[in-house]
């Protein structure tokens, strides 16, 4: 005979309870209702109630990530993982995703400023980062090169999504964006990070269906 | 005067350095050289050495999938962001990389079986199942489904890559296809997964190099 097995089949049915656990697990009373639908979203995405306390807004980052997806400025990725999870269905202007990192012009570049090819791929994105929302969800070198270019007069974004990950640059990378005066952030502070977290930030901040 | 980080931008250094951080930190003594290459490439992709021990292999599943990839077997994934973080340069024999989430015929299919299209993908997966080696880095109904199927009489996978994430279902598939009789697997136990470290386990699998 064959085996069965008794799991909730129904997709909204899954959600619905996935985010009352995270909701009656995580603390969530240092976030603004906006700020915790994001960290929900975060801690569906990556399995740990845990995340909530290294996850840090500055006081107008949910709602300038908002207004400016609703505004319909692109959102400029470090990572193809990142660009591929974003629920585009959620979007709420159609909004173009870009990641350059697979632009034939990267190698050259990479060798040419002394840096890895996702810090490069930046030096690609232009006048588009002008009002964007920035989601660096892998390279800390990404997320270095990113402040060096804002600082060398690159336009600003309306959002950097700081969330790079792992043991060599990650933290400081982070710290040295939450340090950067006048810029909006949501950043998951320590070594955690990730593609699937900021995919889940993303998606939270496009629309604000459950 | 522009602000300048120092950081590593070497991308071999960033991971040499990453590696030789996670090996000093990671309790990695209950596995096998070629087991502890893929827990290292896990760790590297999510930023938490703890990840260690909810990692666990069956005695053949590093060499069956090793195997499998080597044979030129396809590379089956629940979830698109598990099929675009894999790197193709790494695949030993140019393996193809599926992913049926969008095929048009998948809500259909998941009407008719009362199942999420997460799990119905599987259904388009036929005969490419045999001898494949399977990555769920996503969806709990999607590795329910699996063994539901095998259990009716699909082919088996060569290896399954049980890294379902979350809170509804996620722990208890994991358990269930630890339970499956005759199935190699690599599996991270509990609330943890996801797509970075599914393709981080496949990532390392697919080529010895670091």
């Amino acid at each position: 005979m064959p085996q069965t097995y008794d799991y909730i089949k129904d997709g909204a049915a899954i959600y619905r309870k996935s985010f009352a656990t995270i909701r009656g697990e995580a603390r969530l009373d240092g976030f603004s209702t906006e700020e915790a639908r994001v960290v929900v979203r975060m801690i569906h995405a990556c399995g740990m109630v845990e995340l909530a306390p290294q996850v840090v807004f500055t006081p107008d980052a949910a709602k300038a990530g908002r207004a400016a997806l609703l505004a319909g400025k692109p959102i400029l990725c470090d990572a193809k993982m990142v660009a591929h999870g974003i629920t585009r269905a959620r979007l709420p202007a159609d909004n173009e995703i870009i990641c350059t990192l697979d632009d034939p012009r990267v190698p050259e570049l990479a060798r040419r400023i002394g840096n890895t090819r996702s810090a490069a791929a930046l030096d690609l994105w232009g006048e588009r980062l002008d009002g964007a929302v920035v989601a660096i969800g892998n390279a800390p070198t990404a997320l270095f090169h990113l402040l060096e270019l804002i600082d060398a007069g690159a336009p600003r974004p309306a959002l950097v999504i700081g969330m790079a990950v792992g043991f060599v640059g990650a933290a400081e990378s982070k710290e040295a964006l939450a340090a950067y005066p006048g810029l909006e952030s949501v950043i998951v502070h320590g070594r955690l990070g990730g593609s699937a977290m900021t995919v889940a930030a993303i998606n939270a901040l496009a629309s604000e269906q459950e």
